[in-house]
């Protein structure tokens, strides 16, 4: 069974141990974690290691760590000529350590620790500088995922600017909508199906052609209104360049 | 059998004919359309009407057209002493014409034409001036919908504008996660598993605890990073707002 190690012991480290131990196909043969309390309900504790120099040699690592710590991480792995992969949105393959073969598993998801995923259903970006270790790469993200792509380091942070609008962006707005509803004693679970229509509409819709609304309309008495009743600077600064933004770009 | 007619043609209207004749309980008596063909497909011809002169006279009346037109449509109605509801989220219920008892009847979703929903699960927020009614209001909703709540004309302005925020906008955050992923020859497709978990999410967490990202982590080089990347000005502008406002209000 192949081998590998994670490196990190954060929401996207951890999602990945349990992905991998569950597959049946891989094998977690250690996690590199400074803080392993937070994964000793994943792994066994004889496997979880926070010295470089305990590190196992397998032919696959995968750095899980916060972005600024990738490159430095990469060079303190003591071996070459294995495949070291990060999980970064943001970085290129090239930020990683040249005396390893560089490339990115790039999961897009959101992860918190208390909501569990499938990560089945979990679109897995994959890039590698070696052609030849493309198919190995595919495998081993299709043995947690249904979805795997490959994706160029500049698509990949197109993506990942993307995924900022769509998910980090717009649960902020989720929080918009809970702050309006508690100062007017409004229970946010009312809004729950409208957020999750509105998420499922595009899977059959494009966004152009889901779009409602008074910015939709360009129905200026309601965006009056509604900026009126928005005494809150912030939100009624958003409500302004969203709106505007409908009405120029559709 | 209760009978109603319901004035309007358009997407709510549409939605509330379906709903009502499927409901086994209610009977769509007469339907006020303007524009016949958008509903020829929903209702017997013969029960569709463009003149208020012919309108029959039931106990409700369910007012499902523009805002700017509701008013007016509601003077048309020739009698007196019936329940007269809107169902539009700015308006107050005494915008409507006062020689009938006067409510709102609120489907908080988004209807398009396209996609069908289950009205079942949509809430329904009731106002009506007298409270004698209000049971029997209650009743008419709950016979196409299980989440039926009371809501002032006030709150329901609110809910509105929260609902503008969780819906509208956040279409057009996945209109713009689209043009980026087309600009970059990324498949959509790819965010459309973080759309739903981004959205199943808040079922189970707050949105402040859902949070996640660059803003979230005051990641500034990723941030910098993202706005580099953004030549468009206005993603740019939307990009900073809303990272400035996560940064500030969590």
């Amino acid at each position: 069974m192949l081998e590998i190690v994670i490196i990190g012991s954060g929401n996207v480290a951890q999602h990945l141990i349990r992905a991998f131990s569950e597959s049946g196909k891989v094998s977690v043969a250690q996690v590199f974690a400074r803080n392993p309390d937070s994964i000793s309900h994943l792994i066994d504790s004889s496997k979880i290691i926070a010295d470089f120099q305990q590190l196992k040699e397998v032919p696959v690592y995968i750095i899980a760590v916060s972005d600024k710590a990738i490159a430095e991480v990469s060079q303190q792995i003591p071996f070459q000529g294995k495949i070291v992969l990060h999980t970064s949105g943001a970085l290129a393959i090239t930020d990683l350590d040249a005396k390893n073969t560089r490339g990115a598993f790039y999961p897009l998801q959101t992860f918190t620790k208390d909501k569990e995923v499938d990560f089945r259903k979990i679109p897995v970006g994959i890039e590698i500088e070696k052609g030849s270790f493309e198919a190995a790469l595919k495998d081993l993200a299709f043995t947690i995922s249904e979805s795997v792509f490959k994706i160029t380091s500049e698509q990949r942070k197109a993506l990942h600017v993307a995924a900022v609008f769509v998910c980090n962006f717009v649960n902020h707005l989720y929080k918009i909508g809970e702050d309006i509803c508690t100062k007017n004693n409004i229970p946010f679970e009312i809004l729950q199906p409208l957020i999750l229509e509105t998420a499922d509409k595009i899977t059959q819709l494009s966004p152009s052609a889901a779009q409602t609304g008074p910015a939709k309309r360009n129905d200026t008495t309601t965006i009056n209104t509604h900026l009126q009743f928005l005494a809150d600077g912030n939100k009624a600064a958003i409500y302004k360049l969203l709106t505007k933004s409908i009405i120029d770009n559709g």
